[in-house]
């Protein structure tokens, strides 16, 4: 590669390209640059095609660690929010019992307090499947508190795995782009067992908490073994396993890292640490609702919703986003009334693997025409959390604007790569 | 293997032990065996770990061959439902028109009738995410008639993609023990395309209808080469892929075989061709209903079920099987006195891979101590179709007797394998 730090050049990637100027990396493997927009991206070396030298930079050259504050041990931020991974057996009861102080953590898991300071804030202790939409917000805020301490490095977030696909893309909504790497993690099975994974998931959420990549991650094991874990885009990933220790995973992309406790190798371009300051957009409305059609389900489900004041419909269709168009059964009245009365209907796939499409077919056609969203690849779950977050939007009210919104990859959660 | 066509044996396997009578197989890989219940069971070789002579017999084989009737080419029934694999380019007007006659078929697919005479029957013409239990049954009544007829071999039924994996779990259920093998196959390519799976599907499909496995299974492509398809169970097979030609999985078990078009490696156990009567079960209530849940959805969509009529209600709970039972979201209240009214109340998981338990987690205990049936690793779909089927029945009406049927395993709906 004939560039160095400093110069301003142009990268060709394969399914991009970027002008950008060469930032010092301290990973030989990634190439760090800011782009224009002032955003630092770190590109793993063998993914750049091609580089031409648009202007050579002669002068000091801005160090990636001078962003940081290193003293003795880096210091991370841990939020703790319940979940198998902040229990431990309580051997009076034969139940579980909460990790409830930084005490408890530093006995359970003493390995993590090696690496890092550890700062510990518990906002609230839940199984993740009571949590809802306010726990997402009380979430993001404690998150942000933690990005804006200029000690921490990053944060981890501690999560029961029943719900925990559904936090991370609330956080990856509600932070926008971020200026430290957010990882949340988990474990399958509680701290007492042989089998657990919470001591190798937390290591490598450390050691990814410390990376240059400053995004809202999953970090879990990959395998049935316990040798390395992936980060998972936050936008991209689902529970696809009930018990399973590697149960989360990259739906329709592939995982950002391997993580091993020594070691990150990255598989695709990632936005990097910076100086910016991160902005919260903390704000849901849960005038929605998340279906998954089945054969026979009649649409007057959808008229029920809007006589609740329901805003906003995600439908998980069958195949390339389908639901019944023609016969008794057709949902196109329905969905045509409420669609001209301002509701939002948008589609995604019950298969939640490739993308919906209304063009191939009549059925997508008449959907289409109806006034239904076609979403691309976006996860039904994401596509839930997503509408939530724009519907919240008071400036984004007009069936245009969250049409618009919608279909705008802010997270990462459309394959496409937009920068 | 120390017997002979005719003894009677203990066959020990990994799972389970059989007593049965070795039957004369045709295919050197598979030990063909009738139980004392009168079923044929076919078993992989590799998979009996150990054999007893109980009693060595003295008379004529009973030859396999002799439960058919072979003339020359063998005779297969054709089932065409619609979907893409029974449409093709409309040069004058570039829309996809159906195949309609025996004659299309003939023109569009011809190595199909190389391989056997075929006979067609077209009950209706539609692309599956029209179709409703009204078509499972109609099609359940076209199979019987193909399993009663002794020139058939074996059936085929040519199916749109979106609601297959329904539409074979309905067939599952409704046609009970097989005598001949049903196999339902698609095309997720038409066939005017160069990457058209229907050539490769249909085939296959044919080369197992023509086995002497006597089970409701989806076949179609392994993976992404043209080299082979499966043979998947119809009550443990989902649509994972909106577009890709291996996009149907078996979930929480393994495939049943392999199809090449010159031969069948079987991978599992299987129900074996027999000259048994077949008896048709065709018959579902539709006062059912399927969803997922999703984090801040409020239980007021079950009293919503209730007042229409609903009996029964699948839910897709989170990891091991969820929903909220503590806080203001709590589903308890409602799903109590839903399951004190008579409604019956279960559930799957929205993972869809592993299983449900209520064992684990203080949630899963709430959930089961308020009447709460957690189905293992029974998929939510074929869940949802099960239950309809089991609901039909008027004589299986107290939420015991529901209980019990659902728990009941009748086409392989459960991993753990009951004969």
């Amino acid at each position: 590669m004939n560039f160095n730090p400093g110069d301003f050049v142009k990268l060709r990637l394969s399914d991009r390209e970027l002008e950008c100027t060469i930032l010092e990396s301290h990973d030989a493997g990634i190439v760090l640059v800011k782009l224009d927009s002032g955003y630092n991206i770190g590109v793993p070396r063998e993914h750049i095609l091609d580089s031409i030298l648009i202007r050579k930079f002669e002068g000091k050259v801005n160090r990636i660690e001078e962003i940081r504050n290193k003293k003795g041990l880096p210091t991370i931020g841990l939020i703790v929010t319940g979940g198998t991974i902040a229990s431990k057996l309580d051997a009076r009861t034969g139940g579980v019992a909460p990790l409830k102080t930084e005490e408890d953590f530093r006995k359970v898991y003493p390995e993590l307090f090696k690496i890092a300071n550890v700062k510990i804030e518990i906002p609230f202790s839940m199984l993740s499947e009571n949590m809802t939409s306010d726990e997402w917000i009380s979430l993001a805020e404690c998150v942000k508190k933690m990005l804006d301490d200029n000690e921490i490095e990053g944060v981890i977030v501690s999560h029961g795995t029943d719900t925990l696909h559904y936090t991370s893309a609330a956080l990856s909504f509600f932070l926008g782009k971020l200026n430290k790497p957010v990882v949340l993690t988990y474990s399958q099975r509680s701290i007492d067992r042989a089998s657990s994974d919470a001591d190798l998931n937390l290591r490598c959420s450390a050691k990814f908490a410390l990376s240059d990549c400053a995004e809202v991650v999953i970090v879990g094991h990959a395998g049935m073994n316990d040798d390395f874990c992936y980060a998972l885009s936050g936008a991209k990933t689902r529970k696809m396993h009930s018990s399973r220790r590697d149960a989360f995973k990259s739906i329709n992309t592939s995982a950002i890292a391997k993580i091993f406790t020594d070691r990150i190798e990255f598989l695709s371009s990632f936005n990097a640490r910076s100086k910016n300051k991160n902005e919260l957009d903390a704000i849901f409305s849960d005038k929605i609702v998340l279906f998954h059609y089945y054969p026979g389900q009649k649409p007057d489900i959808l008229e029920y919703y809007s006589l609740k004041g329901i805003k906003g419909i995600v439908i998980a269709g069958t195949g390339m986003g389908h639901v019944p168009t023609i016969g008794k059964n057709s949902w196109i009245p329905v969905i045509k009334k409420l669609t001209k009365a301002g509701f939002f209907v948008c589609m995604t796939t019950q298969t939640f693997y490739g993308r919906v499409d209304g063009h191939v077919y009549s059925t997508g056609r008449d959907l289409l025409e109806a006034g239904v969203v076609f979403l691309e690849d976006m996860l039904p779950e994401t596509a839930f959390v997503k509408l939530g977050w724009v519907l919240g939007h008071r400036s984004w009210k007009t069936p245009e604007k969250i049409k618009e919104k919608m279909l705008e990859n802010f997270a990462g959660e459309f394959s496409k790569i937009l920068v």
